[in-house]
């Protein structure tokens, strides 16, 4: 449990040190290869490598593939590492065994449910040809979507608030489509409220998970979702461009093919028959043959948040994000008031994801880049006029301390104290994810 | 250069292994992980691992993940590694630099190109409603063409006979859809040849490179090809569920959007804009972000048959592979006459790819059982009524010799004689890939 009056009052390293101590999830951190001399609060773009991993990837390669060759399609399990790696994550979003499978990337993931929703209104209410999101929702969900109402003339239909979406659920919308924690400023949706608002509109829900899958407790059958996605390089720590995940509500599931039919997804992939036919379940939702390496480190960066079921769980892990999120908002408002900062992500904690944007108007980039060079590294997302530049920094429960949260604002001062983010080497631009 | 004389006359091992010294590719082998015991004949399913890879996935995760965390997708070069595994797998396929994509799976991959095709026949030749490929082409690829025609109103026809094709392709007919080698019977189409009259038909042409890249030289600019796709995990030694590739014509590649339109294709990824704008050229086939550790093994498996390119790359390899099967199928029926077996492949060379396929009434799935009982490893796949079940033997010349062939075929003629294969326990069916 978090003493929350000792997370008030923290205001030393040693205050912060004491809150480590008394953590119960502390011992998680032992599962992650943590670089020295490094503070990584950019676990919402890559999570850290679990130890197990390298082990695990050696054996797939050097006895799986190397020694079993084709006979470990069977004998090592691989066929079925979509549905195991499915029923891990399963457990974390409030899923039922055997409902999710982890597959494909994010973007393809959400075409298939996208296209499934779609086609479910065209059954179902023919006359609703709207689909829509927020414009600050992560772009590749909004491309996905432009090529589908490109292909099938549906219109894509943008709010620049969640306040804006009473009005936007008229009789015209077949399919709303969020992201649960907004990725720039880790806004939160409260899925069943926003599910049931929508379900009344007459609206279909499809719920991408990327930034909330391990980050915060999710309950899809409570919320009466209708599909989710998600990805498994974030918080699941499943490594660079890992497989993603995808759940449709067992009763749609069985009701429509998704369009890209790939023979993992058919009822009886060997039989080599020239017909589709699709699986019963979400295994319909498999497509061509999956990364073998991709899955298997995947598989090991969820087990380093199922270590957390009996500490807690997600409950726990939730507990101390807030925890973590809370005291570094309120350090860097003590300690870096008056250079220009200001907080993005919500105060209410029960609508902040696992988060904390600050927006500074000339020199966000620049700060993010000399925090990088003192080991800190968050990471930059640049405004468009309407939203500001800002510093995104995330909060693993699982890996950070509060000895960490402590040491990034010191640094954050220090940059904007000393004035070095000003330095032009901090100015030069490169693609950053 | 293979001796033809030499090769025609060998009738022993030793004979064999006096064209495995006179072999110019002998060296290749050394790059492969053979396990011991194991004569491999399913590199066609599942190639071998090179012993690059173990060691390259080390420095990808304790190193490039473990150490440089999301600074690795600059300074490792994540971000490039679609394309830069792309320029390989062109200088294999007749492709130009630029113009191949490492990404998704094979499925994925035609998905996006049988879109754009069709997109492209729907502005050039509206009334053309029709996908004619072949019965008996890979599953998943007729799987993935009934996902278009259900969404979009085409019809799917299918040929049963290569012979059939002048008759099938009519003014109805929108795009041709074909694997350059078959999966089943290792027969291969005239790539130049049937482009020139499907276009002279005015269809435009979709080929899966699957049982060819790596084994077979194909000139895919040479041919005036539209569009092709292939697989990374067979011939080309990208490891199991390996990132596929695709490739468009240059002259067709700026005109369409593909439908998986996620943000790794868009012309800016890093400006996080809410309207996709495809990149130039092939890149905007790329759709969500890609596993890292399966681009990584990919690559290592292509600089296994770049490595070949000193040496005469892929006409020497092609020599030697016609070499290889020429002498199973010679040895087969000397070996192992009078036990009902058929030759399935086509004898004349210019119409083989890289395998050899035999048919059995009764036996097929026992002898192949029987076979990797003692270490030779082919595959199996069941016939239908009209197509027989077969024993399928893959040959890549990078890493087999031909005292493998010999030794191959003389466990098969124990296995016939013996009657071993009639055992129970090699009647047993499992999932086999």
């Amino acid at each position: 449990m978090i003493n929350e009056e000792a997370l008030a009052a923290a205001r030393s390293l040693d205050d912060c040190c004491a809150l480590d101590a008394n953590d119960p999830l502390r011992g998680l951190r032992e599962q992650f290869e943590l670089p020295e001399g490094v503070i990584y609060l950019d676990g919402n773009s890559l999570g850290v490598m679990p130890r197990a991993t390298p082990e695990r990837l050696q054996a797939v390669t050097r006895e799986e593939w190397g020694q079993g060759l084709i006979r470990s399609w069977n004998s090592a399990g691989w066929f079925d590492l979509p549905a195991k790696a499915g029923n891990k994550i399963a457990r974390l979003i409030g899923a039922g065994a055997g409902e999710v499978v982890a597959t494909d990337s994010t973007s393809i993931n959400l075409f298939k449910v996208l296209s499934a929703a779609l086609q479910m209104q065209r059954e179902d209410a023919p006359a609703r040809r709207v689909i829509v999101s927020e414009r600050d929702n992560f772009p590749t969900d909004l491309y996905i979507a432009q090529g589908l109402t490109r292909e099938h003339g549906y219109t894509l239909r943008l709010i620049d608030d969640p306040a804006e979406l009473p009005q936007a659920l008229d009789a015209e919308v077949a399919v709303l489509m969020l992201t649960h924690v907004n990725y720039r400023t880790g806004a939160m949706h409260d899925m069943a409220e926003v599910t049931s608002a929508a379900h009344a509109a007459g609206a279909k829900v499809v719920w991408d998970l990327a930034h909330s899958a391990g980050a915060v407790p999710v309950d899809l059958l409570g919320a009466e979702a209708d599909f989710a996605i998600g990805c498994g390089y974030k918080y699941l720590n499943g490594g660079p461009g890992a497989p993603a995940f995808v759940w449709a509500h067992p009763q749609h599931v069985d009701r429509f093919w998704q369009p890209l039919s790939g023979w993992w997804g058919h009822a009886a992939p060997f039989e080599f028959t020239p017909d589709y036919r699709p699986a019963a379940g979400i295994a319909r939702y498999l497509c061509g043959t999956q990364s073998v390496l991709g899955l298997a480190a995947l598989d090991c960066g969820v087990d380093t948040l199922l270590a957390a079921e009996p500490l807690g769980g997600m409950a726990a892990l939730r507990a101390k994000s807030l925890a973590l999120t809370e005291l570094f908002a309120r350090l860097v408002e003590e300690r870096c008031a008056g250079h220009g900062l200001a907080l993005v992500s919500p105060r209410e904690p029960e609508r902040r994801g696992s988060q904390v944007c600050l927006s500074h108007a000339e020199g966000a980039y620049a700060m993010v880049q000399a925090l990088i060079a003192r080991g800190v590294i968050g990471d930059f997302r640049a405004g468009d006029g309407v939203r500001p530049d800002i510093l995104r920094f995330g909060f693993t429960p699982a890996y950070l301390s509060f000895a960490d949260v402590w040491n990034a604002v010191e640094q954050l001062g220090q940059v904007l104290e000393s004035g070095e983010w000003r330095k032009p080497e901090f100015k030069q631009r490169n693609a950053v994810t």
